[in-house]
């Protein structure tokens, strides 16, 4: 039954050969690799403006000089990630670029930024989304956890279907969003060329914190967020059709125009027309509130945006569970990783990674403004170890013009680095320091995991002369029963099928209860002796494990030492919750006690399956 | 180490001999079963104040007369309880009387309200007890549900403790709430006939709805819930000194009479003094405030209030697993619930009362307005039922003055259920219809387990010649690996020994890896066939169990058919997270599959513990 539903939700199973590259146009690209840089603009420009109110009016005219220096960031980065697309035209991802060139140990720094930057990429862009349709809807805000999960939800379940069917889906909410936001911007641009005098209608709202360094320091800093997702091509670049990195440096240029034209409209234009928003409300509905007035077409935009955030979050499911699966290649991250399900999807990593925006999404009450600060600092360390790796690239390769590629990813490096500074600094104590300390703990647990996997190889390599001796001796079996019962009686019959040295052992945890068993026994089951064995603290395992090791510790052909469990086996699988699965207990007490007369038992379970 | 975690925080384990009958005297046992009748007027009076409030001022001054009400039937079912006691010395729990005098189908609802009942008073007192202390500290009014989950949680913890060492501290805040209300009470009434002229501070509330028959009815229904706790001493009759009957006939009268000054005698000056309460603040706190003046005495009288609805929770975590034991006892409810854990306590019932207890008042915000409706239908449902059933007892006794013992307890029965209707009316569509619904489903529960355990005793009973036969056949093993490893080896070692038929299965998930494993697996043992099945849909069971099926098939010595798994054990607890647990999804498969071919196969788990 549970695998019918499972069928329904999930879809049923494909075969291994449909594992084939889709190849992707130019157009159907910039909708599969844009919509996280693209609607990254919605929490940027939100977190600029929440930076610069505190200052009030002084303040927020500082939001598009902060918005320029931002859009100059980003015009670097893309030219670096230009770069990297023509060099490494089989995919060149933050942990390839940077763990070829600088290392290992940079590149598991890189991996574990990125890894933590599609987290929260994922929870961001759903509390983002969560944002602007609620600045549509007031009456969604109270529930805007409740809506984020769901949202997570109905993607979790989409990308465990497999990413296929989604594709040309995703590209109208994107096509929808560049539409609407150039339409809202090019008739915003028109109002306040043609239509002056308009003057603001709200008051501008009063500084509560002095203009310092440090705040426009920390509306820059929340403004890079802006960036994320500019390298998402650069990892792309197998997907395209050919001529393949040509076609992925187009559409990289394309997207970083659309991204750049995006940004700084809709700063400049939130600047000039003085735009401020109550607690309830984004910046950018209340900048399309102030354009296009209340209503259905402000609706819309709030729609658009709402849209091209959620599947921001998809392409999260698509890029976590590929590196966490590249890392379970290298051995870096746990092997069920590397696991293609039913659907030829790596189901493990869509659970994981759904499980732990879940979380940050409930700890952090829906808020994007609560999340950001931990965001940027991942990013930027991404970007400033892969451009990092570039320079050296060039270097190495020192092919025509080496030094002026290096050169230009070298200011990339140099941007971004000093611009991850300014983010660890200025947000550290508002949550940038959880980054920060989980990266290094992150590095140390892979590495940790790949010596682990590498113990567990040498340990269980065949080595010459490794093969354990065939005794003749037959297993010496102990079979702990709760009564006479069928199912002891099965157990016992298979034991005599495999042994001449049976004995049943009955622990009384009921008091006074083994005369009574033994007689029971003796009845039943004569050929096989019965001992009692009290037990003055209730426990099973206790008693049992005593009576265990006495009894191995007088025999030798300890190899053979072996326990049948008679397992009682319900009817219907719900009727389990009524039985207390002693078996099962001692069954796991037996596997994982450490072997400490140095050898382990054997165990066997004999199955009594009930009818009813 | 989690062992050693868990005798620190439970305590290490007790002997079965150290359970024995503490007997209590009569203050002692007045704090120990009143905690829950004389806190439940912390709910009862919020609850006739937020019924009658609706109907402004001409509402709140039918307090007074629905209180009398109230308190009158307090007298009628005091009454009944008492002769209770009497007729019922080893003790006379609902569902004990129930069942003996009208049967086991009344019983059984009469033991479904108890369950409902004890869970709810756990829930409600402790919303209430959150309740009050934040009328004290409105800083707490925003964290209600969190402070309910953490009482909940050091109140389960000291109970699987064990309950012995929590007697004596309980009497304390029994009678300090006690004193405290009694001295409030009357600094109250000297105030109001020695310092007359006091006006009402506070303006009359403004009615919403109209003063209807339908709403006094309500706050009636909602007020009844004092009465809730009334039969606990009933129930605990051989824990007092003897004569026992005696002490807890007095102990029940003086409980009574405690209940009826506190309630009647808040209700009364509530309604003297014209007290309302605002939206964050108990109207008993209000109260208090009134008449003491906010401060530390306030604070007092409310941290007092607190502690006695704690203790009224801690209640029922006697209650509950001693009833649920008595239902496993008679095969009703999952035997789990008779096991004495490690501190000679109901562990299992202990953490089930606290698991739902926690979902309550998660699902109702931790508000207890919310949470009553569903309470009193239970409590007045097992009061009809008891006080019925104590109606046969006289009648099938005929002892002296026995129909005036039989009006008594029928005068008790009528008006209990009068009761009982109209609160299961007046409060269905507010939740009373949960509790409706879930006590006949609880009765269908306890009926279809008590069948389910039948039927397996019968098919577990060894009738004669049951004795399955003996054949000197060898096992037929199959031993699924996953590449040519030590652990298989050692699985092939154990094979060997107990059969000569032996073959290994490899299941081909990765595409084209049959060959390399086959030949590693001829280089290291030639002597076991190796059978590669390939997987399409990189599926493990699937084609697994296609194999294992195909080969019973063949066979007759069905019998015998053995699956070998060889397990690879991590040398911590913590590597498990890192492994794939193939063996132990076949296990489950193996054990739990039925069996389709009229035999069940053996399963054996040979363990090979790494060493790090």
């Amino acid at each position: 039954m549970l695998i019918h539903i499972r069928h329904w939700v999930i879809g049923p199973p494909l075969p291994t050969r449909e594992l084939e590259g889709q190849s992707l146009s130019k157009l159907r690209a910039l909708a599969a690799f844009s919509p996280d840089a693209l609607s990254s603009i919605a929490y940027a420009n939100q977190e600029i403006y929440l930076a610069l109110v505190l200052a009030g009016s002084a303040g927020l005219n500082l939001t598009l000089p902060v918005g320029l220096a931002i859009t100059s960031l980003l015009v670097l980065v893309a030219i670096s990630y230009l770069q990297t697309v023509h060099a490494y035209p089989s995919g060149g991802g933050s942990y390839a670029v940077t763990r070829a060139n600088l290392g290992e140990l940079p590149g598991l720094l890189a991996a574990a930024a990125l890894l933590i930057d599609y987290l929260l990429t994922a929870a961001v862009s759903l509390t983002a989304a969560v944002a602007a349709i609620a600045s549509a809807f007031p009456v969604l805000w109270p529930y805007r956890v409740t809506v984020a999960l769901l949202f997570l939800f109905i993607i979790t379940i989409a990308n465990l279907r497999g990413a296929k069917e989604s594709g040309t889906v995703m590209a109208v909410p994107v096509y929808l969003f560049i539409g609407s936001y150039l339409g809202m911007l090019g008739y915003g641009l028109i109002r306040l060329l043609f239509m002056p005098g308009e003057t603001p209608p709200i008051a501008p709202p009063q500084a509560v914190a002095p203009l310092t360094t440090a705040l426009i320091l920390r509306a820059f800093a929340a403004g890079c967020t802006a960036l994320t997702g500019v390298e998402a091509i650069s990892n792309g670049v197998p997907a395209f059709v050919p001529p393949k990195s040509r076609n992925a440096a187009q559409t990289l240029l394309a997207m970083a125009l659309l991204m750049g034209l995006l940004f700084a409209g809709s700063i400049a234009l939130t600047q000039a027309f003085s735009v401020v928003s109550g607690p309830e409300e984004t910046i950018l509905s209340a900048l399309a509130r102030r354009i296009v007035g209340s209503g259905v077409v402000h609706w819309f935009i709030q729609i658009a945006t709402m849209l091209i955030l959620a599947v921001a979050a998809n392409t999260s499911f698509a890029g976590f569970p590929r590196l966490a699966a590249v890392l379970a290649e290298d051995g870096f991250v746990p092997q069920q990783f590397r696991q293609l399900g039913d659907r030829l999807v790596y189901a493990n990593a869509i659970v994981a990674l759904s499980l732990a925006a879940a979380l940050l999404i409930v700890a952090f009450g829906g808020d994007t403004h609560a999340l950001i600060p931990l965001f940027a600092v991942g990013v930027f360390m991404a970007f400033t170890l892969s451009q990092t790796g570039m320079v050296l690239h060039w270097w190495h390769e020192r092919g025509a013009n080496w030094w002026l590629k290096a050169v230009l990813n070298g200011m990339g490096a140099a941007a971004t680095a000093v611009t991850l500074v300014v983010v660890g600094m200025s947000k550290f104590r508002e949550g940038a320091w959880i980054t920060i300390l989980l990266i290094p703990l992150m590095v140390i647990a892979f590495r940790g995991i790949r010596r682990h996997y590498a113990a567990v190889r040498a340990q269980l390599a065949v080595t010459d002369g490794a093969m354990p001796s065939t005794t003749n001796a037959r297993p010496r079996v102990v079979i702990p029963v709760s009564g006479a019962h069928r199912s002891a009686l099965e157990a016992v019959a298979y034991a005599r099928s495999i042994s001449d040295d049976v004995t049943a052992v009955y622990v009384e945890i009921e008091p006074d209860s083994a005369d009574r068993v033994r007689k029971a026994w003796q009845l039943i089951c004569p050929e096989v002796p019965l001992v009692a064995v009290p037990s003055p603290y209730r426990s099973l395992l206790g008693p049992l494990f005593a009576y265990l090791d006495e009894l191995d510790r007088c025999c030798d052909d300890s190899q053979l030492a072996t326990v049948i469990l008679p397992e009682v086996v319900p009817a219907r699988w719900w009727q389990a919750v009524l039985h207390n699965h002693a078996s099962l207990a001692i069954r796991r007490a037996l596997v994982y006690r450490r072997r400490t007369l140095g050898f382990q038992r054997t165990i066997i379970e004999v199955p009594y399956h009930l009818d009813r």
